[in-house]
């Protein structure tokens, strides 16, 4: 399988130019002045497709961003492997905490600093890479679908329409997304679960104006000190989560997963120097790997209300508003908890406030059977390039199209995660290892032989 | 004394129109990208006064925004007062929430709208037109000096260098100002103390970067929610403020003047109409006109972090900031509560954030005897003009500057107010009734003649 190697070698610099001319346009999905940027991020990103050896590429057009669909078909009795990655990236505030611009990748200590390097337009591009690789090299064995959407990172509103009317155009054996982390490239990992979704936004409106804090001060309730107080209520003094419903469905994890879990490297300390904490915090009775995989969380994502400007206001403010996320883990449902989380706040606010909330997007947990021939096959080919069988793990994140893909298709989904936890996903200053960029490359064929080779 | 009220009825439209001019000057003195304009309002508050008959009149810079002094000196024998008025403004922000530009005075039903209408540079300006009555209808009795600053909005920090270091040029009997809001025409009335101010900006950081909400969501502390937890410590059940120290050093009112307050009118549901609230809300124990009178108070008047634009983004912020003000009452001091306030928050910080908190600015609270000769000067000048006898009360807002001029210049203060509570003073929409503009200059003149009578 040397030819693998040696195309790739070959052409190593001009793959990492492809992928960092796909950092430069910037395809904010949350954003709608970048629209355009949108449509002209998939149209590269159907060029990239047809060029490495599609033979077969259509945008398809949604009520909100367009879709990418690409095939590569060799033979329809063959395994088909359909490959799901997203071409939009997050906002890039705080702007002035990044150390170079967010679209203009800069390449420092062997590491591409960019807004959507590792997610997801790095790790997306290493499978266009790889269909290159075995169609140049004249060794590809089943049938490749590519399914590259716009919308990941709002929640993908309109892909589930997309998949249930194509079904027929997306069939295959199995997913295979490239949308995650391992732990490093001495251990690697496979994510086999990832967490749900409920992302609210909190309106708590006080007085109909803003008020001057003097005049007013002391006899009008102040909205923020309301909300202040309404977020403080939903975590107890272990961090336990309050609210009555939360943990309802949750699937308690069993003991021999803790103990495999916890085969996971973990250093506290270089944990803590990484973010700059004094101490770790958590809910009371889990591991911080518990804690992000295998347990539901309740984040602030955002603040805001009164005057946030340079010197000093006297106001208080008619309004306060929050960004509360929920990440969820088996069994509980997305719609569930929103309505859970929705109607507590409702129920928690005092008589002299309105408050509305509502959702802006959620999605379902996964979990990914370890002796499904899909996981099977990515686990070899991680053994076969890194030499050492990766360790499965649950991952933190979520990614909201499985529960829909196994659902529509019938199908199971694997991940093969190349990124690291510390690549700043949704932060400043994201990036991607170009080692791993390679190395996700040089892994992935073999997912395809081996793959093909189960089934 | 009709040559007052007839000159003032000939040169009306004139008066307005000279008042809506100094309001197009956009003078906001917490934004350093106003400071042009800042110096454009000082001359024209020079050029207004050389007019109106002043004989001296100069502009002194400091280290932030110039300070206009102007003096009408006609017998250094008689008794001097000297008029007190600022010609910044508070930020006009949120913009979207005012029906007419801020700065581009619009007037609807008889009232002014702009920023600065009513707080303060409207009622500065009808102590200009009074020395311009006194003089063109040669009935001035008196001395009059003027001291109208531009940092009232962001706490007067370079003032007091200014008036400790030119007291024999500020040299007066009595201090007059126009910075504060009556009942209402039919019920006029007296600010008789306003509260002091302790206004300060706290940071709370936790991890060193923003983070992935769901790679590490659940495993460290969240700044927004600590910083809401530590917002919420702050007041208890019956809205009572928790920090250990804080009311030691307050007067308690005594009944008759409880008994006083609450002679003046107070009409519960209108007060909640006008608001918009479903509720009144307050510290246990008290009225509303007490709470904002008697009461120290602790408001937000601020807060923000995280990700607070369009849309969704799942992230785990750095930072949070919250801008926090106290409103004091005597015998409270400024310096004394800002010191219990930000070891306070320090205190109550768990160890997993970082905590740093400053003071913005802060003022002592101010009482005015009501047997002084201001006071009873005053009182019976709206009781000629208004046909009753003005009401004694505590004002909720702050006049940093009471209690430096009573220390460096031996003199006491007396609040000539014509706005009211409903001018949306620091919000949008600011407002100054033209008829209460025109009130003010008829009254005023006759607070000269009586002072002077009583001296």
């Amino acid at each position: 399988m040397n030819a693998w190697k040696e195309y790739q070698e070959s052409n190593k610099e001009r793959f990492l130019n492809e992928m960092l001319d796909l950092l430069r346009i910037p395809s904010v999905s949350a954003k709608s002045e970048h629209k355009n940027d949108m449509i002209t991020c998939a149209e590269a990103v159907k060029a990239r497709l047809l060029e490495a050896g599609a033979d077969k590429v259509d945008i398809y057009p949604t009520d909100g961003h367009p879709i990418v669909y690409g095939e590569k078909i060799i033979d329809p009795t063959k395994p088909t492997v359909l490959v799901y990655g997203h071409y939009d990236v997050q906002p890039a505030e705080p702007l002035d905490l990044w150390n170079s611009p967010p679209f203009e990748p800069t390449i420092v200590d062997g590491k591409v600093f960019a807004r959507g390097s590792c997610d997801d337009k790095g790790q997306m591009y290493m499978h266009i890479k790889v269909l290159e690789t075995l169609v140049k090299t004249n060794t590809l064995e089943n049938n490749i679908k590519f399914c590259i959407e716009g919308e990941e990172e709002i929640g993908s509103p309109n892909l589930g329409k997309f998949v249930s009317t194509h079904k027929e155009l997306l069939k295959a054996d199995c997913v295979l997304i490239s949308d995650s982390a391992m732990i490093s490239l001495d251990t690697p990992s496979i994510d086999i679960g990832v967490r749900g979704l409920s992302y609210i936004e909190v309106e708590v409106t006080g007085p109909n104006r803003d008020l001057h804090s003097g005049v007013y001060g002391g006899a009008v309730a102040n909205p923020i000190t309301i909300l202040a107080k309404m977020i403080a209520s939903l975590h107890d003094e272990n961090n336990h989560i309050t609210i009555p419903g939360f943990y309802d469905d949750v699937v308690v994890a069993t003991a021999e997963e803790r103990a495999l879990m916890a085969k996971a490297p973990f250093d506290e300390n270089e944990f803590k120097t990484d973010l700059g904490i004094k101490e770790i915090w958590g809910e009371k009775g889990y591991t911080t790997n518990e804690r992000t995989g295998i347990r539901p969380t309740l984040e602030l994502n955002g603040i805001w209300g009164g005057y946030t400007g340079e010197g000093a206001k006297t106001v208080l403010p008619s309004k306060a508003f929050a960004k509360i996320s929920a990440r969820l883990v088996p069994n509980q449902s997305s719609d569930k908890i929103t309505d859970i989380l929705i109607n507590h706040l409702q129920k928690i606010a005092p008589a002299n406030v309105t408050v509305k909330a509502s959702l802006h997007h959620g999605g379902e947990p996964y979990m990914t059977p370890i002796d499904s021939k899909a996981y099977q096959a990515a686990s070899k080919a991680m053994e076969t390039t890194f030499g050492v069988a990766p360790i499965p793990v649950r991952g933190g994140g979520s990614i909201p199209i499985c529960a829909l893909f196994e659902q529509e298709l019938g199908i199971k989904i694997v991940f093969m995660g190349f990124g690291l936890d510390s690549d700043n996903l949704h932060s400043p200053n994201e990036k991607f290892n170009i080692a791993n960029f390679y190395k996700g490359i040089e892994t992935i064929p073999y997912f395809h032989k081996y793959f093909t080779e189960l089934s």
